[in-house]
């Protein structure tokens, strides 16, 4: 092989070679080699980003790279995993250099950012596409789920769910925001931050008793949990975050409920441990707000289905329960 | 959710939720989980099938969805890793219920074949696109490598390379076979058999100093044992396996040295194991052909480029060193 020839294995090890220091045998063989530690569990999770469906085809590559991982750090989070190992498969238009080299630029920044290993990948021809898997640790037992809420837990999020949203709303020119919100929204969008420490510390701390990662939209995830822990909860609209001054409040508010892509963590936990998250936020330097509460499921029940279990009911400052415009994003949905 | 809405979630629980017996957690929360045996290390490995590149899109779902697993349980096999766990991410360009009934289908027969529980996965629109992360569990320090070869080891190889390469051949017309062998080949094309029972006795009966599998083609692959081992190996044209009657030999010759997608393994093995070899191949039913050697490389040797670390010499029925039309298939080559 000479050196001018552009092969998938030359284009493999020039820009996803990197040190693999948590791993027994790295890429280059059929597989990468793990050794996970005693009593411990393996989260693991996958996710595959396409073009034009996840990303802007004209989307800047170095940030791509970052959320084509940030994403997948993302899932691990919302279990309380350590993120340690990751796998990348790509499928590419054509042997781009340059492209390809802000991409793993933007990769292994967020990699080195959260500490976890590429081991393993596989590159071909074909419409741009990625796939991330990634492996996080847990001690045995210990994982958050979406299936542990219980009744009177408070309902929690993280950061400012919405943004990404109306980032990609000022992208497409269906909305215009002014200038510094406009860079917040689409940093948000295209440079999601996983909130790997904010999982860890729910888990470690025993605080969270159901956690989840808001990318499909706040009240379509937080439906997630309602569903797998057989129970409804009610979000208050008075109790969101205030909407980003400068945004068209409608607008913004399908946004913070419905909006996918802001990869913040929803959680419910038990109302006496308030205390510990007002600490963990002060800590993590980063606003948890107390959005809601998880009820009991009335099996059965006669006042129709917004008390059957998985249900999310939107409730307003008087107590009313209000229709949102939508709850989150659905690839395959017709309508 | 209505049960007439055909929403991600619903195709996905629809066609790929079966039970994961070896799983702590399966697909539905954020992770699944898993809890490897103790001392044991896990081999993870991850391949992209990307429609036009991989498989023509007229491909019979319910063979690619075997394919797609097969080709990554290959790359356990190579390690002599005993397959557990899959995940499986998608793209669609829409969701066709027949065509992913049907892809299931093939692709649980592949999992059920080889005891693997399907742990998670991602479903989502574009151009058509599959994922397969798979992981099995190995004895740690244990895994057949292909950095493991040794000067005077036999080199061999298993079934019959080639035989995926010339039914692509047939399929695109490029050539027209007899009926029985076009059959044969086809399917070796579109519905291989991993070869894990013999990485694994491979493994475990401490056999192989070196494998790999033959996916990018025979020469090429064995030229990826001779690189990681820093060695040299010639390849004997008269130990090749017979090529197939009714096939035009200059293609079919061409088709074994350096077709891809056969998922053959081709390994070395010490001479003074050449009759447990023999018994391997009665008891697993499959020809395992014994076509070269392994020799110490000359470091800065004055005999040219083919006694350099990772030349592998294709040598003929006199002696003499040949030079095949190719090696192997890139799909980034440019020429």
């Amino acid at each position: 092989m000479t050196s001018e020839k552009r092969s998938e294995f030359a284009l493999i090890d020039r820009y996803f070679a990197r040190p693999t220091p948590q791993t027994a045998l790295g890429p280059g063989d059929d597989c990468a080699l793990i050794a996970p530690a005693p009593g411990m569990e393996l989260a693991i999770t996958t996710d595959m980003l396409v073009s034009g469906t996840h990303f802007l085809p004209e989307t800047d590559p170095r940030q791509l790279g970052w959320k084509t991982l940030a994403v997948n750090l993302s899932d691990l989070a919302a279990m309380g995993a350590r993120p340690r190992w990751i796998l990348l498969a790509g499928s590419l238009p054509q042997a781009d250099e340059a492209w390809l080299a802000a991409f793993a630029e933007g990769l292994f920044a967020c990699a080195g950012r959260y500490g976890v290993d590429l081991i393993g990948g596989d590159t071909t021809r074909g419409p741009l596409n990625f796939c991330v898997t990634a492996i996080g640790e847990t001690p045995a037992g210990m994982a958050l789920r979406r299936d542990g809420a219980q009744a009177g837990d408070d309902l929690w999020v993280s950061g400012q769910p919405g943004l990404a949203a109306l980032g990609l709303a000022h992208l497409q020119g269906r909305t215009a925001l002014p200038a510094a919100l406009a860079k917040r929204c689409v940093d948000a969008l295209q440079q999601p931050l996983p909130r790997v420490e904010l999982g860890l510390a729910l888990r470690q701390d025993a605080l969270a008793h159901a956690a989840i990662d808001v990318s499909d939209g706040l009240l379509a995830d937080v439906g997630h949990i309602a569903e797998r822990s057989r129970c409804c909860i009610d979000v208050w609209m008075a109790h969101l975050p205030c909407l980003p001054a400068g945004a068209d409040p409608v607008l913004a508010r399908d946004c913070q409920l419905a909006g996918g892509d802001d990869y913040e963590l929803a959680f419910t936990v038990a109302p006496d441990r308030r205390a510990a998250l007002a600490a963990l936020a002060a800590r993590l330097d980063l606003p948890l707000w107390r959005i809601g509460q998880v009820s009991a499921a009335v099996q059965g029940g006669a006042v129709g289905r917004d008390d059957v279990p998985g249900a999310v009911n939107l409730i307003d400052a008087d107590g009313q329960r209000v229709t949102p415009q939508r709850r989150g994003f659905d690839h395959f949905e017709s309508a």
